[in-house]
């Protein structure tokens, strides 16, 4: 027998291209069109290439102090991890343990399932309504813990504070994972609702607002029960994952509140003005609050317009998965940039 | 019931002391007392900050190609991962997958079992011998895979390349890792056999030699086979972890080969002269052809010296386990730290 039959075999995710030349326009990952804050630059240059022959801090306190402190929290509250994936991956193998099956939305982000199979947790999905709505109830069944994100991905939709607290009342006994990945862009955190549940893991990321994807950190808040516990796990598999720049220079994306505040309300501005524009041109969307829109036109199908869009040097996400094979997850770049999106669909719908 | 009932509990790893004061000589963690490549600071100062804002490249194509061309392979026989630990429990998972028993020594690194319990692999541990060398003949026996590090941690001991031969011919059918991450200081790295065994994994690390333990970079060498494999399972549970300045600076670590083999000469230069120090003093230890020694004192038990050490705000590493307990693990620093250190030792052993 070979050495081969006994390997794991897996699909491999395919995520949106990164192409490497220049003149694509790219609103396929729903990166931040603006650079990170300024002060990002100096610490660059300011770093002591010296100090990394030392191993980071294994509590990543400088970044977690940072969080703490602009969330109003105790450093205890707050996990870092290298992007939220890591970070979720690893809230699934501590909190999801029960043997019974976790919940989350049938439309939404694609590791989910994932992670689920990968520390064999069984699940159950549960379908969104017919506008892309979670439906509270079907979170009010037995299970062995939630997750969702809001705003939801890849819909944009979000819920509010009180259909999570009605979820959270319902469901003492397991952990609730709230991805917040996309609250920044006009939702408000349930952060608030942590000192009232000590089973509420809210998770975040400085890949979208904060304008870090390349710099991968996540980071999740909750009890200091639910942070002591997800540590654990994590230093019992792995004692240094974050490093030393991510540790220290990401400080400064949580440091400049102005630049961040600037810059997501430019794109929030920008959101809003494309939908009205992709409305006069026949698109229907759920009302987004994420930094991207998820659009379908009313005769044009999804994979016809991602291709015209493709040929045009605009990428944008298409999948070809059931209820949203017409939709395409258009990221919300810059004005310019969304100029060009706008005027390159006019022409689409014109022709078709 | 309460969420906690159903949480996993783990035993979080306690890793080697990051002292935050100076003054400390820090000989605890295999850390190199040299800073990283001199390239590597310009390339800090260098680094594009708005790059940021895009997720980095999946395939860590700049890293992987500079690995590549080093080690005179194809850029399709390298994987990279955020540090070996990252690397390692992914070929863990992706591996040791037949449902038998894998195999390694019952002194090494203290993650193995760790990883292997994460994912529900079986493991038998194979004795290494009174002088602490591997049995060949144990890893004859039917298994599901085998890993040592060559050479191995904590005692410092290297294997020949027969050995490991000897190994990989009588394991066809299994996946052989050998964890090289101080094969660097003295030892012959078993990547030539790699053109010989599609079954053999090396893995090695930026944190010991390569001055970069902050940096977390650490990379595996195989068949394009073995990799393609490795990729696929990684991409299944994760599209993005290595970040943008661990694979844009990371690579200096690499070009700047006169710098990495000068400061590994000293290191090992250093350590022959301390082991010679270490004799006089009534220490015995295997002949270690790592950056560290792995040594015993004749009459003094090793906690005693271990916290003579302390006291005198020197740091090495000491286990409380079988076999192990009276020896002190000792990160060989700079001549002055080690200087510092015999002058301790030989204080310590003259008042007991």
């Amino acid at each position: 027998m070979s050495w081969e039959a006994n390997v794991k075999r897996a699909v491999p995710y395919v995520p949106g291209e990164q192409p490497k030349g220049s003149g694509v326009i790219k609103l396929n990952t729903n990166e931040n069109p603006y650079p990170p804050a300024p002060g990002v630059d100096r610490l660059f240059k300011e770093f002591s290439y010296q100090s990394l022959r030392l191993y980071p801090d294994t509590g990543s306190a400088r970044i977690t102090e940072a969080l703490a402190a602009y969330y109003h929290l105790d450093a205890s509250q707050v996990f870092v991890g290298v992007g939220s994936d890591d970070v979720l991956s690893m809230a699934f193998l501590t909190f999801f343990h029960s043997g019974r099956p976790i919940l989350f939305p049938d439309i939404t982000y694609s590791f989910y399932d994932v992670w689920a199979d990968l520390y064999g947790i069984p699940y159950k999905v549960c379908p969104l309504d017919e506008d892309f709505r979670i439906v509270p109830g079907q979170y009010m069944q037995k299970n062995g813990g939630i997750i969702f994100p809001n705003p939801n991905a890849p819909t944009g939709v979000y819920e509010t504070l009180e259909l999570i607290e009605d979820i959270l009342k319902a469901n003492p006994d397991v952990v609730v994972i709230v991805d917040e990945a996309y609250i920044d862009f006009g939702g408000e955190s349930c952060i608030g609702l942590i000192s009232k549940y000590d089973n509420l893991l809210v998770v975040q990321t400085f890949s979208k607002s904060r304008s870090m994807a390349g710099m991968r950190i996540g980071f999740a808040m909750g009890s200091q029960k639910l942070i002591r516990y997800l540590n654990e796990v994590k230093f019992s598999v792995n004692s240094y994952t974050m490093n030393m720049p991510s540790q220290i220079i990401g400080v400064e994306a949580v440091r400049d509140d102005s630049y961040f505040k600037e810059t997501n309300a430019k794109i929030m501005a920008t959101r809003e003005r494309v939908k009205g524009q992709l409305k006069e041109l026949g698109f229907t969307f759920p009302d987004s609050k994420a930094n991207f829109i998820f659009a379908r036109h009313a005769s044009i199908p999804g994979k016809k317009i991602f291709e015209e869009l493709k040929a045009r040097n605009i990428l944008v996400r298409h999948w070809g998965k059931d209820r949203i094979n017409q939709y395409l997850r258009i990221t919300v770049g810059t004005d310019e940039q969304m100029d060009a999106v706008v005027n390159a669909l006019r022409e689409i719908t014109a022709n078709a």
